[in-house]
C-alpha cells in the first residue's frame, strides 16, 4: 500500500474545498463570546463593524452554520496556489529507520511564505465587496503583512501595515517584499497616530512592540473614512478561512484511504493549527472517529501547557475586546533570545475551548531542539522550514523515533506552515551554536497572571 | 478549450521524465570541443577526469545519444519537488487584456529557489556513486550554492563552497542556507588556496569575483584527494540534466493538446534556456515542428546579441579550458549597478552554436523594464520572480501586449526559473526609484574582444 503512495498528493483544482469548515457548528458548548472592555457585555455586530468589515463581523459571530461558502474570487485566487501537496515525508523515514508513516502538509508554496495567505486573500475579498478603500494592520516579524500585502495588490486594495520598528529596522527584505505589493509599510511606533506620538513622547527611543502596532492601526483604521482593521490569528473568523488546510488534508489522506493517528501542529495565536484540525476535531464532535491531536507551543512562551484559561486582553495595548482563552497575561513577552517565532501570549478562544474541553493535547518544546529538528528535515526533505513550522516538526521526529522503539506503524501528520528564507538569523544564531533556552519561571508566570482583567 | 485547462498543470509521478534529453544527439553538426588552452587541442575525457567526476565527463563529452537516462536515486529526489508546474497566467492575462494565452514553467518551489537543483543533485548523485568525498564549488549570488549545498546534504557528500567575498559579506542568509545544510562556504579569495594567497597578497582588501573564486575552487578540487569540481552553468553535461524543465514542459502542453508559438528563457550561461527550449528545438532539428525560441538577456551583458562567436576562456582566472562560445570576453564584468543576475561574459557552447544556426533568436532588455515586469508579475501572479526570471517575464509582457494590438491569439510560454526571496536588496532599490540602466558602448566591447585568446 505504501509503495502506490506518491511523495506528493496533490488535490485537483475541483477539489479545492467550496466551502470553509466552521467548527463552532459542531462543538455543543460554544466558545465564550468577546466582551467590551468597557461593559464587559457580548461585543455586538454593531460595535465590531467599527473595526472590521460586515461581512466578516457575521463570520466572527456565527456559532451555528457548519460551512460557509468560500466566494469564487477567494477561490480563484486559491487556484494560483492551492491545493497545497500533502508530501509523504519518505527520506525523513528511511534517515529515522521509523516504522511510523509521516506526512506534512505544506503551505509555504507561496510568496508570503505561510499559510496565512488562506485569511488574509479573504479578509482582502470581503473589504473590497464592501467597496472600503483599504485595510490596515500589524505585523510583527513579517508573514501576516506580507500575506496581507499579496491579497490587497490582488484586489486593488490599499494596505498600510504598522511594522514593529525593530523588525522594520532588522527586517528589510520582509518590508521590501510587503512595498513591492504596494503596500505602504510604517515603523511602530510612529508620528502617524494619536497613539504612536504618545509613546514615542513617552518613551523616546523605543523599538517598538506588537501590542503598540496593533493600536495604532486599529486607530488608523477608525480614524480614516473607508478602512477596516484586520487580523492574522486568533479570530474566529481566521480560523475559518485556515479550514481549508485541514479539508484539503483530509481530503488527500481519504483519496488513498489513509487514516491518521496523530496530527501535530504548530501553535502560536492558533491560525495554522485551528485550520489544520479542526475538520478532524469535527469528526470528533461528531463521534465519528477519533485522533490523537497535539499543539506544540515554545516552551518560552508556553500559554496552553501553562497558562490560565481565562478573560484577556487580545494585545498588551490592552484596546481590543476581551477574549476568553488560555493566556499568558497581555503583558507577557516571551524573553529576547527567543528566535522561534509563536510569540503571542494567549491562544483563540475556538481552540482554547476545545483544549479545555479535552479534544486535544498540548506539549512545549525548547528553541534548540527546534532547531535541530529544523535542520535535520531540511536536510533530508529538502524544504527550509519556518522555525515556527519546526515546532510541529521537533514533536513528529520524536513520535517516530518513539515508534522505533515500540514498532507501531502509526501514520503522523503535521503541518508545515511555511518556509523560513527570511529566518535566517535565527538559523545562524544556530549554526554559530550562540542559540540558548529560555524558560519562564512560575514566579514570572504568576506576576504576569497578576495583570488579568477580573471578569466574572 | 481555455476553461479546460487548469491554472496549474501538474503531472504525475510517473509522468516525471525516465531520461534526460541531450540535443546535441538530434544536431547535425555538433558544438567545438573544449580545448585544452596549453595545447589548444580538444580536452580528452582523462585530462578533464581530473577536475570531473567520470560519469560527468562521459556525459560532457557524449555528442550522439539523444536520451541518457535518470538514475532512480535522482528520480527519487526530483520527486520531492517535481514534477514542477506549468502555470496559465490567468491573472496576468486578464490584467494585460491580451488574446494571448500564457504559461509559465515554475522552477521555484525548492528551497534552493531556483532550476539549479535539477542539476546539482545529478551532479552530487555521480560524485558519490565514485565514492568522491566530496566536491567543490564557487557561487556568486549563491544560487548554484545553494542547491549543490542541498544536493550534497542528502547524499552525504562534503561541499566546500568558495563564495565571492563581497557576496559573503553582503548576503549572508544565501551564506546562512548553505550551512545548514552542512556546506562550509569560504570567502573568495581565501587563504585556503595558493591562488587564494596570491590574490591577497597583490590585491590586499580585494571583495573577490567569480572568475578567482572558480580558479580556488578548482585548485581544491585537484588538490584535495577524493573532490572533484562541479559547475552549475556552462557545461553540456548542465543542460542535459536541465532538459528535465523542457521535458515536463512538453509533456504538460502535449497533455492538454498545447502547442506554442513562442517560448521564452532568459539567458546567462544557459542552463535555464538550454533545459527549457532543447526538447523544442530538438523537434525543429528532426523538422517535426517549429517554434519561435527566444533568448532573453540583459543589456549590460549582451553576450548573444552583441557578443561574438570565437573560442574564450569559461574563466575570468583563464584556468579553465576554452569554449566556443558568444562571449563579451572573459575579462568581461558588467557594470556594479546591474543589479539583475545573468552576469557571466559567455553562453554553453550548445546555445551558441543552435543561435548561430538559426534556431533561437535573442533579445537584451534593459534592467528598469525588467524590474517593472518582475514587480506587475508579483501583484498579479503571487510569486515574487527572481530578477533573472523577470528578464523573461518582460519579454513575454511585451509579446502579449502586441498581441493585444493584433489580435493574435499567440500561445507563449516562458521559464520562470526561481523566486527573489534573496534578491531584496535589488528590489529595494527599484521600490526606492534608485535602479539605473547601463549599456556597455561599443568601446567597451571592442577593448573586451582585444583579449580573446587566438585559436585558429
Amino acid at each position: 500500500m505504501s509503495q502506490e503512495i506518491p511523495y506528493k498528493i496533490y488535490l485537483n483544482e475541483n477539489e479545492l474545498p467550496k466551502a470553509w469548515y466552521n467548527v463552532r457548528g459542531d462543538m455543543k458548548e460554544k466558545p465564550a463570546p468577546l466582551l467590551n472592555p468597557a461593559t464587559l457585555q457580548p461585543m455586538t455586530a454593531e460595535e465590531l463593524g467599527h473595526v472590521f468589515c460586515d461581512e466578516l463581523v457575521a463570520q466572527e459571530l456565527n456559532n451555528t452554520d457548519c460551512y460557509i461558502p468560500i466566494p469564487e474570487e477567494v477561490r480563484n485566487f486559491y487556484k494560483m496556489y492551492r491545493p497545497s501537496p500533502l508530501v509523504r515525508a519518505y527520506c525523513l523515514e528511511k534517515q529515522l529507520d521509523t516504522p511510523a508513516k509521516i506526512y506534512y502538509k505544506f503551505e509555504g508554496n507561496n510568496t508570503s511564505g505561510s499559510h496565512k495567505l488562506n485569511s488574509a486573500i479573504a479578509q482582502a475579498y470581503y473589504a473590497k465587496k464592501q467597496g472600503l478603500i483599504g485595510v490596515t494592520t500589524e505585523t510583527g516579524a513579517g508573514q501576516w503583512g506580507t500575506a496581507l500585502s499579496m491579497a490587497c495588490s490582488y484586489f486593488d486594495l490599499d494596505c498600510k501595515v504598522f511594522m514593529v520598528k525593530v523588525s522594520y529596522e532588522q527586517k528589510p527584505f520582509r518590508r521590501e517584499v510587503m512595498r513591492t505589493y504596494g503596500a505602504s509599510v510604517t515603523p511602530s511606533p510612529s508620528e502617524t497616530t494619536e497613539i504612536g506620538r504618545k509613546i514615542l513622547a513617552e518613551h523616546p527611543g523605543t523599538t517598538g512592540s506588537l501590542g503598540c502596532a496593533i493600536s495604532e492601526a486599529v486607530e488608523k483604521a477608525t480614524s480614516t473614512p473607508g478602512y477596516r482593521y484586520v487580523l492574522g490569528s486568533v479570530l474566529n473568523q481566521v480560523l475559518l478561512h485556515q479550514s481549508v488546510i485541514g479539508l484539503e488534508t483530509k481530503a488527500a489522506l481519504d483519496k488513498y484511504g489513509i487514516k491518521p493517528d496523530m496530527i501535530i501542529g504548530c501553535a502560536g495565536g492558533g491560525s495554522n493549527l485551528g485550520g489544520l484540525v479542526s475538520p478532524f476535531i469535527g469528526e470528533m464532535l461528531r463521534g465519528e472517529a477519533n485522533y490523537d491531536i497535539v499543539a506544540v507551543e515554545p516552551a518560552s512562551c508556553p500559554s496552553l501547557t501553562r497558562g490560565k484559561f481565562a478573560y484577556d486582553f487580545c494585545d498588551t495595548g490592552r484596546v481590543c475586546p476581551l477574549a476568553k482563552m488560555y493566556t499568558l497575561g497581555s503583558g507577557f513577552i516571551p524573553s529576547a533570545n527567543h528566535a522561534g517565532g509563536l510569540r503571542y501570549h494567549g491562544m483563540t478562544p475556538i481552540l482554547s475551548k476545545l483544549y479545555d474541553d479535552g479534544y486535544m493535547r498540548a506539549t512545549s518544546v525548547e528553541q534548540t531542539k527546534v532547531f535541530e529538528a529544523a535542520q535535520q528535515f531540511a536536510r533530508v526533505e529538502g524544504i527550509l522550514p519556518a522555525p515556527e513550522s519546526s515546532h510541529a516538526i521537533r514533536v513528529a521526529i520524536d513520535e517516530a523515533l518513539r515508534c522505533k522503539e515500540t514498532g507501531e506503524e502509526k501514520t503522523i501528520v503535521f503541518g508545515l506552515t511555511g518556509t523560513g528564507y527570511f529566518d535566517m538569523v535565527a538559523y545562524q544564531k544556530f549554526n554559530d551554536g550562540e542559540m540558548s533556552d529560555f524558560i519562564p519561571t512560575d514566579a514570572d508566570l504568576e506576576a504576569s497572571f497578576k495583570n488579568l482583567p477580573k471578569v466574572d
